[in-house]
């Protein structure tokens, strides 16, 4: 698929997944599917990609850009340009999908050093010309996209180094363009780990998980990403920053945290020092529960955390029809076990699984795996062993790939988080899911996993036929009901996925009319000419 | 001492302390002070404060104040005013010795509400009027002075409100202007803690450790305070913002963290959301040990630290100088005990006690116990029990009462703390102590007693008698020498004590000139006439 629109979308760059059994099963019951609808090519994207549209920049100016990072990573070329325009929220793919590329970047540059990240902020300064630095490109919130045109600043070809580990403080230095695997295999080589492990891992740059406040499967124990990052340096058309590796300060506030969630709007954040944790994966104690409902897996889920004797890595709940799917797809139903299973009363579509592991010491992983067995049971739930828990590691992934098939066939999937204290959780989860539900024809599944003491994340997934020639009209809608539903219902515009042009438009409303210009006056003193990634956070009217 | 200078500066309104035998005995023998040295009564402050200088704003805007807060809330008397006008640093203290108050406040305002404050902001802005937020004022960095007179808004008569504790979400509610003692008793009352127990603890205010980025002594588990602030709503010139009670978010960048470190530079903290944790002190782990030399006791620390057990709650190491005065005001020197140990090698000059206690579940205390004494043995360490623990936790506040005897006998007394990572702590150790020993007759203590993965604080206590007639240029010097000294070896500066007038200067240099430029943008925006705490992180240049 050299060359596609549909090379540019699909996720991942080795393999495309085809949909499993169950998932096939489950699409026919609630959809109606027959045989005939599993062969569409829908919206396929396979032709090649041709913009129509050249680049608007003059000559002298990419004669200047050539000067100062070299031909070779000048690039203006329509492909790269394309796939350099967007990232992977639903309405994006759609687009791609049809070959309808608005606003791509007038080039892509590769910039091999600070040096010249600086020299070609100078310059578009100079001109106007907007900037969006891009990492992975893994964005689900419409948070890369180059409205304005201008340079698509790519990191990950050249800064993508890993200074040596400092073994004393327990810090790593890496730069932005380095991706998730390459991280955490030079670390485990060296005895240690990052702990972050986001959904889109295997393509996602480090650089990405600052700049969107990230948060990987194992955050429950390992932190978000502002809890990993310890210092960072950031390039701005106003200057450099350079925060220290102190392990805690109070000199004056922690400027470190103005960036972590910046989405480029604020500079090109070049340097990360990023905390690390011994590897020790012989140590990991892994378990999992069945319980008989939502309100005591969650209630049991709170009570471990609150407990006080530190927290599980990996720490999930799927809600009921989660679970029902897991099961359905994992052939698990009417299975033996299942029987045994509901003749205890872990009745379908009410029963919830959970999946822990324990990381450290190994003494501690062993305490700790002892306490939450005693507190899973003491909530009623059926103790089903650390095989579970194992096995959705080893496809920790694999959703992600899921995306791709269902839209061949025309089915519509995304997937949407918020964060949330404990005692809006319920009330959320239900609202959220009578909205889903309240669509014809919609599958939806939901679980928790980055919990805290004080509250838990929720994300939502859901499933449901395209209304095929209105499919953006359509998810437009739907995904504005949505957050309006999140944000009435006391949830956070995101936990984990940052705001993109997306969210943007619900910000003022969450944060009000002074933060909001807060936030502005930052940007306005870094980026005067409101050239960096236009339109982020901010919205649409902000901007270059 | 009714309405005089001593009743301003003298810590604690409950009693004074007199000095113990064994620091009387130091005194002597490091000062060669005779007996008659002890009857001194040096700028004792016993006098009663007149400022000689009217408060300087027309009647009309005190009508004004009035009309807002009430008569009995405005206050423009001298011993009002007087003790509004500075907080306890070295310099300061010796100022109010001296009966020098050069810049009190015109007016101290205690007002009764947010609308009140907002008013209040809002005629000060107008009439372009300084205002200093004020809470204990135990600020040790110059944090609340009021070079330009104005207001100081003083919220502890009023803002002195703890809402309801949430037990699901584990979280207090608290206006700024409650002091430690009364926020601790009312959450253990109900079976919690905040876990936040900083040198000042009863005297200061939530909103000043908020404002301060201050940390208690148990902050190894608890956090720093901007771990255990859920969410704040902050009033400013610019108007309200209020941040959510999400456990996390990837909302933008987190702007509560732009409020915690701002020391009442950015507008006036009215309401705060704590973390809270389950009080269960019958489950603390108490114990202590004793090490041949501070190399092994610092890197016994770190490999705690990075054990991946979890952290104890009280964890301080004493440096070899501070253990042998521990040991002589203890009357331990000479002591059977003290015999034994040196005759294991523990020799006084270069052994250093570690306390310990950990918190929370109490299996996960008694492992972490154990595992802590398993690595303190690895070290070399002689266990030496839970007992010294626990009665350094008797005496947890008692060191700040001995500043004050000791300047009555012309003794200069002073703290100074940094952090740094774990590969610069020795170097800068070093650096600092044969700083402060190049001054001639000085006592130097230090330890370390808030500890992470990735490094730790140093807290240097220092003695030496004053030059009589030149004390507050022999202090600044000396104070300028030992910052510098700080600065150059890669310590922050400041951990938790915080900027204010005193650390102002050095600002620039530590973060850049990008960096302040972005943190003076914020209070551009929000302070635009820089009326709130003027002179304070930025420097006596700005503001009104």
């Amino acid at each position: 698929m050299k060359n596609t629109y549909r090379s540019i979308f699909v996720w991942g760059d080795k393999h495309e997944e085809v949909l499993e059994k169950g998932v096939i099963e489950l699409v026919k019951e609630k959809f109606g599917y027959t045989e005939e609808d599993f062969k569409q090519h829908y919206l396929y994207g396979d032709n090649e990609v041709t913009l129509g549209k050249a680049c608007s920049l003059p000559e002298k100016i990419i004669d200047q850009f050539i000067a100062i990072s070299g031909k070779e990573n000048v690039d203006s070329g329509d492909y790269e340009r394309a796939s350099h325009s967007m990232g992977y929220f639903f309405s994006e793919l759609l687009m791609l999908r049809k070959g309808m590329i608005k606003t791509p970047p007038d080039v892509v540059i590769y910039p091999r050093n600070e040096d010249e990240i600086s020299l070609i902020l100078t310059l578009c300064n100079k001109e106007n010309i907007a900037v969006t630095p891009m990492g992975g490109r893994s964005s689900v919130t419409k948070g890369l996209e180059t409205p304005k045109g201008g340079i698509s600043l790519d990191l990950t070809r050249h800064f993508d180094n890993i200074s040596d580990i400092n073994e004393i403080n327990q810090t790593v230095k890496v730069q932005p363009g380095v991706y998730g695997p390459v991280l955490e295999k030079f670390l485990n080589t060296h005895g240690y780990t990052c702990g972050h492990f986001p959904q889109s891992f295997e393509y996602s740059t480090v650089g990405g998980w600052v700049a969107a406040r990230g948060a990987g499967q194992e955050s429950t124990y390992y932190g978000k990403i502002e809890n990993i990052v310890l210092a960072m340096k950031v390039v701005s058309p106003a200057g450099t920053i350079e925060t220290k590796d102190y392990p805690a300060s109070a000199e004056g506030w922690d400027l470190s945290k103005t960036f972590i969630g910046s989405e480029g709007s604020l500079g090109i954040i070049t340097e990360i020092t990023l905390r690390i944790k011994k590897y020790r994966p012989k140590n990991t104690a892994f378990t999992s529960f069945i319980f008989k409902d939502f309100v005591s897996a969650t209630t049991c889920m709170r009570k471990i955390m609150q407990a006080g004797f530190g927290a599980p890595a990996l720490f999930r709940i799927s809600d009921p029809e989660e679970t029902a799917t897991a099961f359905k797809i994992k052939e698990f139903d009417n299975s033996f076990s299942d029987k045994i299973l509901k003749s205890f009363g872990y009745a379908p579509g009410k029963r919830c699984l959970m999946f822990v592991t324990v990381e450290g010491d190994k003494d501690y992983t062993a305490l700790a795996k002892k306490k939450i067995k005693k507190i899973a049971k003491a909530h009623g739930s059926f103790h089903s062993g650390g095989k579970a828990a194992k096995d959705w590691l080893k496809q920790r992934y694999s959703s992600a790939y899921m995306r791709d098939p269902l839209m061949d066939i025309g089915i519509m999937t995304d997937t949407v988080e918020t964060a949330v204290p404990w005692d809006k959780l319920l009330t959320l989860w239900k609202a959220v899911r009578d909205y889903l539900e309240s669509r014809e024809k919609t599958h939806v599944m939901a679980h928790i996993s980055h919990v805290y003491e004080n509250g838990a994340n929720l994300y939502f997934t859901f499933l449901s036929p395209m209304k095929k020639g209105e499919e953006l009209e359509d998810y437009t809608a739907y995904h504005k009901g949505l957050i309006d539903t999140i944000h009435k219902n006391g949830g956070s515009l995101s936990h984990h996925h940052g705001i993109g042009r997306a969210l943007a438009p619900w910000m003022e409303d969450e944060m009000g009319k002074t933060a909001m210009g807060l936030m502005k006056a930052s940007k306005d003193f870094l980026d005067p000419k409101g050239i960096l990634n236009p339109g982020s956070i901010f919205g649409e009217s902000s901007g270059r």
